[in-house]
C-alpha cells in the first residue's frame, strides 16, 4: 500500500492535476495554496456561464457549501453535471449540513442529481447525510455510536465513498474500510484543514484508478505533513504556515516510516 | 476588573461560544482563525435562506459592511432581527461609513432596524454615523476633536455602546469611558485587525452579563496579543502569524503584568 | 533609471495611494497586505451602487477577473468609466483570459468600454488578447513565439502598454520594450503573486506620469522583493510571509544592487 501512495504522489507532481473548487469564501486562499503546495493546479471558479467550461479542462471538481448562496448551488449542479459527463472524479464537502434547512437541501439536491465519487465530512455531517438517528428521540448518532459503525451505515444508506475525518480518519465504501491515525490537533484549531483535505482527495482521485486507494492515499499524505508541521510549532497561526511548507516536502521516507494505516473490515 | 477580564477569557475557553460573522470577504479567513485561537468557533454564512437558522445556534452576531453587497445587506437585516428576538449579542462594524451613500445608508438601516450590543469603528467611522461635525464646514470631527469627545458624544446621539479603535481604544456606554493603551503600530499595516476585533468582542460580549466589562477584555486581550506579536517581529508578513499565535497563549500574567487601562470618565 | 525608480517608491510611502481593487475571492487579503506592506492603502468594494464613490477617492483601480461573475462584471464597467473620467489609471488582469466564453467576453467588453493604462498577464493570456494565432490550426502562440515577440506584437494590436510576467518580466508600450529578471520560482509556488503584482503596478501608476516608469518600477520592486524572500526561505507557506515582509523593507541599495533590467528593443 505504502509504494502505491508514493507512486501517487509522484503522478500528481508529474502530471498537475487542475482541480477545480466550488468552494466557500474562507478557506479560497489557503485551499488553493494547498493544492500548489501538493503539486496540483487549482482553480476557483463558480460563475454559472463559465463552470461547465472550467470543468472541460479540469481533472476533478470539488463542490464546497461552507458558504453557499442559492446562486452558486445552481453552479454547483451544472458543474457537476457536467464533471459527470466528462467522467472526471466528483468530491462532495457537505460544510455544516444539518445546521440549516437550506444546506439539508441543497446536500440532498447535490446528492441526487450528481454522482459523486467521494463525500467527506466530519462524524456529525456524515450522519445526518445519511439519515441515522441513534434513537427514537433523533439524538445526533454521531454522539452515541463509534466512527465505524457510523461510516459503515452510511456507506451503505448513501452508495457513495466516504471519507469521515476526526481524531482518527475512516475511509470506506461498501466493501472496505481503513482508518489512518496521523495527524494532529492542531488541524482543529485553524480553519479549512478539512476543507483543504477534500480538494486534496480530488487531486489523488484525479490521477488514480482506484477511489480507495487515492482516498487513503490523500489522507495519509495530509496528515503526515500535518504531524511534521506540528512537531515545527505548537501555535495555529505557524502551523498553518508549517502545514503548506510540509505538504511541499513530505517525502518516501516520511510516509514509510510514519504511515499509522490499518484495514478495519471489509 | 483584570481578575474579570481572566474570568471571561476562561469562560470563553471553557464555554467556547459560537460567532456567527457576516462579514467581508477580505477578513474572513483572518476572522475566523483569530477566533479559533481566542478559543471561540467561528461560523461565516450570508445566504439570506439560512441566517436565520445560523443565528440560532450561535451566541453572538457581528455584521461587518467592509465588502457589502445588496444581497448581503438583507441578510444583515434577517440575521439581525433573529439575534434580537433571540437576545444574543449583536456587534456592528461599519467598515468604511461615510465613504459612500449605499455605505451610510446601509449603516443607518442596520442602526434603525437591528437593536446593537455594540458598535466598533475607528474615530472618523464613529464621528460619521453620529453626524458629529466640527464646523459649519462639515470638516470631520475626528480631525479636530479629541478621543474622549468624540466617543462621548456619539454615545449620547447613537445610545449604543462604542468601541474606538485607534492609537488608544475607547470604550464608552451613556455613563462611563475607558481607555486601553496596549496594542502596537503593526495593527495599521495588516488588513482586518479592527475588524477581528470586533468580532473577538463578539465572542466576549457571549459570555458576560455586562458589555462594558466585556468590551474591555476584548480589547485588553486583543491588544496585548498584538503587543506580544511585535515584540517577535517589526514586519507585517509575521505580525499576522505572530498575532494569531498569541491570541492563543495570552495568560493570566501577561494580562496582570501588561494592562494599560484607565477609567477616563463616569 | 535605478534613482526614478528608488523616488517612485519614496512617493508611495509618502502619498499613500488609495488603491480600489475589484478582484478574485481568491486573492483579496494577500493583495490587501501586499499593498499595504509596500505603504499603499488597498480598498476592496464591489457592489455596483458604491463602486463609482470609491473611484472617486481612489488613486488607481485594479480590475481582476479571476473570480468573475455576471453582476461584478458590472460593477467593473461602472468603476472602469468613472476612473476615466476622473483620470485615474485603471489597470486589467485577465486571469484565465481563454479558459472560458464569459472570461473572453468579459476581456473583451472591457477593453472596449475602458480606456486602460496597463492590462498584466502571462504569455497565454496576453496571447489570447491579442488574438495571436501561432499557426493556421491556433496553437497557442505563447508556445511557440519569444516573449519579445509576443509583447510586441499584442502591444502593436491592443495598444495597450502591456506587462507580461513569467520567468522573465517584459515591460512594453509601442515604442519601448524593458525586461527584468530578478524574481523567484517560489513566485509560480504560490497563489496571488501575479495578481498582487498588477495591484502593486496600480499602486506606482498612481504617483508617476510616465507608464512605462512606473510598471519598470513596480516589476523591479516586487521582483526583488520575491528574491529577497527565497533568501530566506525555499518552502511556498513560508515564502508567503517572507514576500510581505520583503515588500515592506526594499532599500534604496537592494534596488541599486540587484535589479537586472534591460532595454531590449525600441
Amino acid at each position: 500500500m505504502k509504494q502505491s501512495i508514493i507512486k501517487l504522489v509522484e503522478q500528481i507532481k508529474q502530471e498537475r492535476p487542475l482541480i477545480h473548487n466550488i468552494t466557500n469564501q474562507v478557506v479560497m486562499n489557503f485551499t488553493a495554496n494547498g493544492l500548489y503546495a501538493l503539486g496540483a493546479l487549482p482553480i476557483m471558479a463558480h460563475e454559472k456561464n463559465e463552470v461547465k467550461e472550467i470543468v472541460a479542462h479540469a481533472d476533478a471538481l470539488v463542490l464546497n457549501i461552507g458558504t453557499l448562496t442559492t446562486e452558486i448551488l445552481e453552479s454547483m449542479i451544472v458543474a457537476g453535471h457536467a464533471a459527470n459527463k466528462k467522467g472526471i472524479p466528483v468530491v462532495f464537502d457537505p460544510v455544516g449540513v444539518g445546521v440549516t434547512t437550506f444546506r439539508s437541501h441543497a446536500a440532498q439536491r447535490i446528492m441526487s442529481e450528481i454522482n459523486l465519487s467521494l463525500i467527506r465530512g466530519n462524524a456529525a455531517e456524515i450522519s445526518h447525510l445519511a439519515g441515522l438517528r441513534a434513537t427514537a428521540r433523533g439524538v445526533d448518532a454521531s454522539e452515541v455510536l463509534d466512527g465505524p459503525s457510523i461510516i459503515k451505515q452510511s456507506t451503505q444508506k448513501l452508495n457513495v465513498p466516504i471519507l469521515m475525518t476526526g481524531k482518527v480518519d475512516y475511509i470506506a465504501n461498501q466493501e472496505i474500510l481503513y482508518q489512518v491515525s496521523n495527524g494532529s490537533e492542531l488541524l482543529t484549531k485553524v480553519t479549512g484543514a478539512g476543507c483543504l483535505l477534500s480538494s486534496i482527495a480530488g487531486a489523488f482521485l484525479a490521477v488514480s484508478e482506484s477511489c480507495i486507494l487515492a482516498v487513503v492515499a490523500a489522507v495519509s499524505y495530509f496528515t503526515i505533513a500535518a504531524e511534521k508541521a506540528a512537531e515545527k510549532t505548537s501555535f495555529p497561526g505557524q502551523f498553518q504556515i508549517e502545514l503548506l511548507d510540509a505538504l511541499s516536502s513530505i517525502t518516501e521516507a516520511d510516509i514509510i516510516d510514519r504511515l499509522c494505516l490499518e484495514k478495519v473490515g471489509e
